[in-house]
């Protein structure tokens, strides 16, 4: 099979062989260090000093960690929202009681900065903004740098909140020189690891938030997290072959260094998008702004998406992912992790295929 | 090593082997199959017709989840605590506002079904009670079929939530038969399978419970799981290496069926509890109520118990637990899932060597 969702992403032969390995004390040396080791190679990728802690849990796991942890009900936040997964994020805090205001941004475009001042200056002030660094629904990456700089801008600043899951790991977000808060990820995108972990960076100004906040949790509360974390241990028994994943996939990444991960990324991201453009499809996100992880497109019009996607799954042992907007017929292609242009030629032979046949 | 702490627990082969398996498509028609024949296979454990649902997270997550989807601020229960477990259980209620009237049990004892009826009836009524099956910290399992008796006696009766982590799969507590609503498990226990799932049965009269309930929740919202759950499919990415797992622990398990299965911890258990007193330790729980699943114990008096396990743990690979009370010298013996008697013989033997040693 040839794995081409968003995530879950296929996983290399050392990662799969490192899963099997027998259970370990989780309160014992040997996964002290193991935690040690993955949390500092993490770090490499978040690009922070802040704390950073490791979830048994997916990424959306993750975002209501940063919610619950940071916030009131009552508190006023600003949801920039581009597509299902800053609609999640923005939901997530309506149900936790925040007041959140609604930053709609055009389907397929991002966030544009000035817009985003006009808000905050307008509409403000807020406790806190809620961003997505890459929005996989569309295949959109946001320029977070200049978004960023807008959030910190004011005075007093929002805390900066961001869902990188779907992207950290390939693009490069550095938390600290960038100013952001609190970043989540999750291990099953770019990190070359099962799902099953979220990981979450907390800077001191989330960390004086989170004295105050009120919203109940237990546990993804950070200040158990926090305790455990300062003897490389997690408050509830963590998620061990992930760990043991990570460990490997990590050591790979931290080898190659976050430029040239993000070099390989944007790489095979152009090659991806040439793929498509060459089959007749159209790529949906506006140009400037296309995700290197994942790509979104629609295929040449009076041909059955479904048909061609369940095709490709069945004839080509290809799965990529539908979209999810039913306004919308819509593909995505993940090329995120571990990816190489032959699994993209495939695609795209099986896919020029099937249009030549259906056209 | 000879892993014999109260989980994670020691994999089969067959289920390490099942873990390096590549990933699936968590919306596609390989995971939805999964899925299904995971949720059937519990389900012979779990012994109901009640919806069953697995989430990615620890078994503290579906602790959280039983909570947030029964109950809202300032609904009044009633927690039957018997040590860190039972604790737990409360104060994660707490935090999300609930009223909680503590039963505190002295610790090493199970609860008295006399003494919950005499409660249910002083201080009631209350919107649910909270009950370990069996209590980690101390090697205890409660006498849950009269506790449930009691319970379900009431007019109205209260809904009747029950941590089962590391007790079910090895204890049986027929879920239906003894009319409990809500019981929580955890995949790193009895199930042969390792840590980072944890599931969750909800009644009918649990879902009536969740129409008023105002607890703010998302991860763990059980609307969102039966939605999903209705075509095999999970609200997020699942933790498909967790599931790999299961689907091959389960077939072993539900090939030698409940009754057997329990058979096999008692028998287990009784030999652990023959090895201790053999070696001299005193048992800490009292007789008619210690577990099949951990053995609780305290060396004779004058011996180090830290330093009895790190020996165990450096000279013979031997890893049993500490206690969680820092009250009581105690060591844990975990013997549920995948274990033989000469994994334990091995521990005493062990053991035996080191207390002459050290008397």
């Amino acid at each position: 099979m040839n794995l081409r969702i968003p995530g879950p992403t296929p996983l290399p032969d050392e990662v799969l062989e490192a899963m099997s390995r027998q259970m370990i004390d989780h309160r014992g040396p040997d996964f002290e260090a193991l935690h040690a080791e993955v949390v500092a190679g993490l770090r490499v990728f978040f690009e922070t000093e802040s704390d950073l802690f490791v979830l048994t849990s997916s990424g959306t796991g993750g975002m209501e960690a940063a919610i619950a942890n940071t916030l009131s009900p009552g508190d006023r936040v600003l949801v920039v929202n581009l597509g299902v997964f800053g609609k999640r994020f923005g939901t997530i805090a309506s149900r936790y009681g925040v007041d959140v205001t609604w930053m709609d941004v055009t389907m397929g475009q991002a966030a544009d900065p000035a817009e985003l001042e006009r808000r905050l200056r307008e509409q403000g002030p807020f406790k806190a903004v809620l961003i997505t660094q890459n929005e996989t629904s569309t295949g959109v990456t946001n320029p977070m740098q200049a978004l960023a700089a807008v959030v910190r801008a004011q005075d007093p600043a929002p805390l900066l909140m961001v869902d990188a899951i779907s992207g950290l790991g390939a693009i490069r977000m550095p938390q600290d020189a960038w100013g952001i808060d609190v970043v989540v990820a999750g291990s099953q995108k770019a990190w070359m690891a099962p799902p099953g972990l979220a990981f979450i960076s907390f800077s001191n100004r989330a960390w004086a938030a989170y004295e105050q906040a009120k919203c109940p949790r237990f546990y993804f509360d950070l200040g158990g997290a926090r305790r455990y974390g300062q003897r490389n241990q997690t408050p509830s028994t963590p998620n061990l072959p992930a760990f043991y994943a990570l460990q490997v996939s990590l050591a790979m990444m931290v080898a190659e260094g976050p430029e040239k991960v993000q070099l390989r990324h944007q790489q095979i991201a152009d090659y991806c998008r040439a793929g498509v453009e060459r089959v007749g499809g159209r790529l949906y996100a506006a140009e400037g702004c296309r995700s290197n992880t994942v790509t979104a497109l629609t295929l040449p019009e009076g041909v059955d998406t479904s048909t061609v996607l369940r095709r490709l799954r069945e004839e080509y042992g290809i799965i990529c992912a539908t979209g999810r907007d039913p306004s919308v017929d819509m593909v995505r292609i993940g090329h995120m992790g571990y990816v190489t242009e032959a699994d993209l030629d495939a695609v795209f032979e099986g896919m020029s295929t099937l249009l030549k046949e259906m056209m």
